[in-house]
């Protein structure tokens, strides 16, 4: 009953059931399905689930669990055993080709293309005959799931082009390889960062991409399924880098690390705070002099914040999404500064026309001068930030998070009893 | 010699060579170039900088790009045109079925699965053999650039599954569809959005995804490029909800645009802040008392804000990252609460220390208590807030953006103060 209730189904729609069922029962129902499907399954689990869950299987057991992946996914699981574990699961895996596969994938870090990439994948030798090079796809039909184009290359294993499935269909059995094959093609080399392999299929809109070394000679590719995820999850961590969340968590993680995640941040916040409070100590006495000083604070640093945030997400999304440049960096400093005059003029005006009445003329003017300054400079601040932080290979995101809302606080407390002490004569 | 310098090269290649140079020079090159490739070129352009490029062209030569394009970009094209050029230039498209493809695709709203569907694909009767669908693979050779995967219809266009070019390639000429079709297919209606079709593709690793209508009938396909650059729009519009930007902008875009999509958010923190000003000036008297209590506005708004990003945030991630549930609701609410507790004890201690030689044991009370109720409550606005935005269909990630940070702001005044007030018994 269960087996059928299983079968046909897709092993994505499967991990989602299991994570309802606690670990005997997923491994009980997994022991139903086919081995390839039981691989499939546990491969799409989440990291920490799938770790957990795999501490009752033995090295054999998951042996054969990465014996029936693609040997990327089959290094990911290795590499999230314990590390004792690793040699006695390595020596266990029954298929020679893939315990191969493995070992050399091992080498790559897990950031670069080479630790996105597969071994799997259509090769055909530029001399080779349609024919032969069906013969091959016959040959790896198992073991290459989704072919997707047939790479084709000289006698020494270097990459010379690629020839689709649709060409090989209309081409005859004797028709060479050479005089099909399309020259041109997109390729990334073991040792480039994952973003830089999601931005290239994304500006050329691959499917897949060939892995090349050095020599040029082809060892694997990536698929655009790895690199959806990588998409993703650069868009969380950036998201948390804009919210202060230092490592990158999920609220299924625990209070501990949720707190550790947290916590740096806000004690820079804190301590920007305290230091705040020192600085307007030192105008203790203006401010007993003129207490209605006091009320505006959360304005002026509100604002400084908001601006603040705004700039550097512009900043940081025109960095990200261009390798060509519309405008100067000029235009643009041009433009930010356009930009923070109009805002900056209106919010002065709307803020002076309420104070006039609610604090008088002479208040009203000291608030929204310095409005108007803080709106400048958070403007200028958040613009540059971005760019500094990229030059010292920091996430640019980090600028619209809490370091850049802390710093605009101060520079909107200084802003403001400074010109305060101007414009009040005190 | 410019001919020489341009073929060849990508057309993603070329549009960003154009974007250094003015329109006629453009267009110039472009009339160099095939029409295939002078199409996919004006395609890849940035929307704003194609309008404006295509108002050089007459509506014979737009409805010739037109006639260039796949039917998806073609009609994303034709949207773009001003609405009484429209007709001109459908009338004017040779390809009768080009004409038809769009005619039916312009019904469909551009953020659902029919917007971004394109009419290209390969459909095979599932009474057919495979060598009548090699036939119409070579019949659409032209037309079907990737194919993919070939769709299996029945007479009446219903679709039942799929078969792999794979499977084509490895099957002898006489074998019958319906013997090596796989009858298990994701696919998506017309009427999804495009979210939804973005999260089952990458649920399922898929490269390309059918559409269908509400009889199940084989209307279209959605390709993973397209979907790709959904989900980085996607990222995008999140990240500026945090960042208060309300529209979709570039730092490309002119003054005007990029002040009137910032300053909304910009007038609602003044607005905030102006009636935070109101609220402080209730305390007057006890701000004149102890003036040292303002010293401490900015620490305790900084804080709330810090604390209410950081748990949007991750209520936002969790919410978009799951079809499924870790934890039921109430154990997230038990955590949220667990973590802001640790999180808040710790930065009142240390505050408390700090304050307690700096301002004395009584004022250091004060801020330590609020300071920890601003924690505990921004925690749950933070954690609340998005559950509550996404129920009214509003877009969660607003919820770590101004609007919060300007509530957490008069929250935190709010508590400071009537802590204050009990504390010192003014
Ligand atoms: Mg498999
Ligand atoms: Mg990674
Ligand atoms: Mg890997
Ligand atoms: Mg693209
Ligand atoms: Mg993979
Ligand atoms: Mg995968
Ligand atoms: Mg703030
Ligand atoms: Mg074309
Ligand atoms: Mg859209
Ligand atoms: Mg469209
Ligand atoms: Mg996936
Ligand atoms: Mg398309
Ligand atoms: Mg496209």
């Amino acid at each position: 009953f269960l087996i059928q209730e299983f079968s046909g189904k897709h092993y994505a729609d499967i991990s989602e059931i299991l994570y309802q069922l606690d670990g005997p029962s997923c491994k009980y129902i997994l022991e139903l399905l086919g081995p390839d499907v039981r691989a499939d399954v546990i491969s799409d689990l989440e990291e920490d689930i799938r770790i957990e869950f795999l501490k009752q299987y033995t090295a054999e057991e998951v042996a054969e669990v990465i014996d029936h992946l693609d040997s990327d996914d089959a290094v990911d699981l290795l590499n999230e055993q314990p590390i004792k574990a690793r040699e006695e699961v390595l020596t266990a895996i029954q298929d020679s080709e893939q315990a191969a596969y493995i070992m050399e994938l091992l080498h790559y870090d897990e950031d670069c293309a080479g630790g996105l990439m597969a071994k799997e994948l259509i090769r055909a030798n530029i001399n080779w005959t349609v024919k032969q090079c069906i013969d091959e796809i016959r040959r790896q039909a198992e073991r290459v799931e989704k072919i997707m184009t047939v790479y084709v290359v000289d006698d020494h294993n270097i990459l010379m082009g690629r020839v689709s499935l649709k060409e090989i269909i209309l081409s005859k059995d004797d028709t060479k390889i050479q005089d099909i094959y399309v020259p041109e093609i997109a390729l990334v080399h073991t040792f480039q960062q994952e973003e830089e392999v999601a931005e290239l299929m994304q500006k050329y809109d691959l499917e897949v991409v060939p892995v090349v070394n050095v020599q040029g000679k082809l060892l694997g590719r990536i698929t655009i399924d790895d690199i959806v995820d990588v998409i993703t999850e650069q868009a969380e961590i950036d998201q948390q880098a804009m919210a202060g969340i230092s490592e990158n968590v999920e609220s299924s993680d625990g209070i501990w690390a949720l707190t550790r995640a947290r916590l740096p941040w806000l004690i820079v916040g804190m301590i920007g705070g305290l230091f705040g409070a020192q600085f307007i100590g030192v105008f203790e006495n203006e401010l007993t002099l003129v207490p209605a000083m006091a009320f505006f604070i959360p304005l002026i640093t509100a604002t400084g914040g908001n601006v603040g945030i705004q700039s550097s997400t512009i900043m940081v999304q025109s960095m990200a999404g261009s390798s060509y440049i519309h405008d100067t960096l000029w235009d643009h400093f041009v433009k930010v500064i356009g930009v923070a005059g109009v805002n900056g003029l209106t919010m002065a005006s709307l803020v002076f026309g309420f104070n006039y009445f609610f604090a008088g003329p002479e208040l009203a003017m000291v608030v929204s001068s310095a409005l108007f300054c803080v709106v400048m400079l958070a403007s200028v601040m958040g613009t540059v930030t971005p760019v500094v932080l990229d030059r010292f290979g920091i996430n640019p995101a980090l600028a619209s998070g809490p370091f850049i809302t802390t710093a605009n606080d101060l520079l909107g407390l200084g802003v403001y009893f400074s010109v305060a002490k101007m414009l009040l004569h005190l």
